[in-house]
This record gives C-alpha cells, structure tokens and sequence, in this order.
C-alpha cells in the first residue's frame, strides 16, 4: 500500500492537478518559475486546452518556454513576461484551474520573491476567472524572509472566502520541523 | 471539472480509504458507530480481507451487524463491544489502516463521547499496529463539550511524531464558520 496523499504540498497539488483537469481545459500558472508545472498543466490539458504562464522574471520565461519546446507543448501554452497582478489583461476567459507556487524562483535569485501585496490582488483576480467548480491552489513556503508575512495574508484572505461560494481547505504537514511548504485549496461551487 | 478534494473531512477520509485499501488487507474501524466506514471497509478488503469494528456502545454495534447483514458483509468483519483503547488485546496482526471517527455516536446519545484519555491510548496503540505505509486517519470533531479538548490533545499526539517514521498532514476547513471536522492523516514510513 503505497499512499499518494502524504507526500509534499507540491505532489499533492499535481494529484490534484491530475485528478482534475481534462483534456480541453483553460488553466492559468501564475508562478512559471522553471516551468514544471506549465508542463505538467500543458500535458492534462491536451491539445485542446489552453495554459496561461505567467513569470515577471525573463529568466524563468526562458527556462518555461525551453522545457516545452523539448516536450512539444509550446503550443499550448502562452507564455506571458509579466506579473501575475495583471492576470485579467491577459487572460479573458473562464479558467477551470489556477496554480500559484510563491516564494522564489528555486535555482534564481532567492532575493526575488513573491510579495503579499501582488499576490493578493492576483489571486483575487484568479478567484474571478474562476468557473463553477474551478479549483485555485496555492503552494506557500514561509521560511524565507518575508514569506511568514505572505502566508499569513495569503491564509487571511482565502479563509475570509464567503462559504457559500466557495471551499477552502488547508493541508498542513504538521510534524515536520523545517516548514514545509503548506497547500491551500479553494473550489468554486458549482 | 467536479472536485473530489474540497468536500467534508468524512469524505476526503472515505477517498483515501478508496484509493488505498486494496484486496486482502487487514484493516481497524476504531469508532463502528452505525457502520458506514465499517461497511465501506469491508467491501473495500474483499472476500480475503478482515475488518476489525470497535465500539463502546451495544447499539452501535447491533446497527453495525445489521448493517453488515444486509449488505452480506458481515464474514469479513470482526465486531468487537469493547472500548478501542483495548485495541492490542484484539488485534495481533499488522494493519494497513485505521480510521477513528470522534466524538458521538450519530442519532445516539451525544453525552456518550469519545475522550481524549481513551482516545489517546487508542492512538498510540493503533500507530504500533501500522505496517509500513499503512495510514491512520482521524476525524475530529470540536464542536461538542469536550471535543475542544479532546482534538487539541489528538493534534499535540500526532504533531509530535518522529518525522523519520511517519507524516502527518492535517486537512482544515479553513472558510467554514460552524467548525467542521477537520481530517488528520499519519502514513507511516516504507
């Protein structure tokens, strides 16, 4: 018995991911970083499916749009070079999932980060374009300086979340002692 | 894109109970109450599995057997009317799962109640009983006298072990206002 449920924040986000999105979907990544995820999202989506990926960093573009021109999902991806705060000029469409995987951008300039004050106004854009049934996650880290304050805001605001529109779960590794990274889940009812 | 992740703790539970019992194994309802899990279990091990059912309570364990009857169920369940904190006295094999569902018996007396005192025995018992990847899960409710109490004891337990040997993630309903139970899970190392 092998269990698929008590792995990191990450590997739950990609079951997640996995169980739900279906050929033909429109997602939105809203943290490229170096595009494991666009991939991972491209791939569900098929060549049906749209995915938006948003990096502000040209480095992390770069390495996103490189992985998907090797796994030969370019093509259904839009790559777009700009903060996700901006999310609703790009992106016109219902959205059937967004992912955020804040903190910094791993093997990148750790001094870039995500800040709460952008991250707020994106996922609440993010929760807009949400359709019924829509799923946002958010992978959250608060070792690094200022990802307490993040997290806190992030939690703040998608726990406020009116529960008749909207679930939110939290999962929480609770017996690791190096804060691990924590997921927060929102559904959209259908 | 209809979620399975966002629901209740119940059914978040009865999920990972689906994807990760299989065939033959031997598995623990610590709380049968009417026996909902007792019965999902049992259908769960298939005809070479076992079920061991615990509860306190006479009636719920004759709700359980009717239960298991009607579904012709029954061979594959051991009913026990003794308090799950005996549970090494009845179970000598390894398990591949354990559920504990706190607090009343549901349509029963809501003064009869799990305790934490008992509660914690049972937990440090059924832990020693896991096989490796076998998975505890516990769902925990704070709303009634006592539940408050009874669950921070449970988080403290279970926050607490060894991160070498086990991962415990704790799934919050974090948007809620009518404190709903929330869903701690222990997966054992391989």
């Amino acid at each position: 018995m092998k269990s698929k449920f008590f792995n990191k924040a990450t590997d739950i986000a990609k079951y997640i991911i996995r169980e739900s999105v279906k050929d033909g979907d429109i997602v939105i990544d809203a943290t490229a970083g170096n595009g494991n995820d666009t991939a991972f999202l491209a791939d569900q989506v098929g060549v049906n499916g749209k995915v938006f990926a948003f990096d502000i960093q040209d480095m992390a573009i770069q390495n996103t749009r490189k992985k998907l021109q090797e796994l030969n999902l370019i093509n259904r991806v839009t790559l777009i070079e700009d903060g996700h705060e901006n999310i609703d000029f790009y992106v016109k469409n219902e959205v059937n999932l967004i992912i955020f995987n804040l903190g910094y951008l791993p093997k990148g300039d750790h001094k870039i980060i995500t800040k709460s004050e952008t991250t707020i106004i994106a996922l609440k854009k993010g929760l807009e374009l949400l359709s019924k049934n829509g799923i946002l996650l958010v992978v959250i880290y608060s070792g690094h300086e200022g990802g307490k304050e993040e997290s806190i805001e992030v939690e703040n605001l998608l726990s406020s979340l009116d529960q008749r529109e909207y679930n939110t779960i939290k999962i929480d590794f609770i017996n690791q002692k190096n804060k691990p990274p924590v997921l927060i889940g929102v559904e959209k009812k259908g």
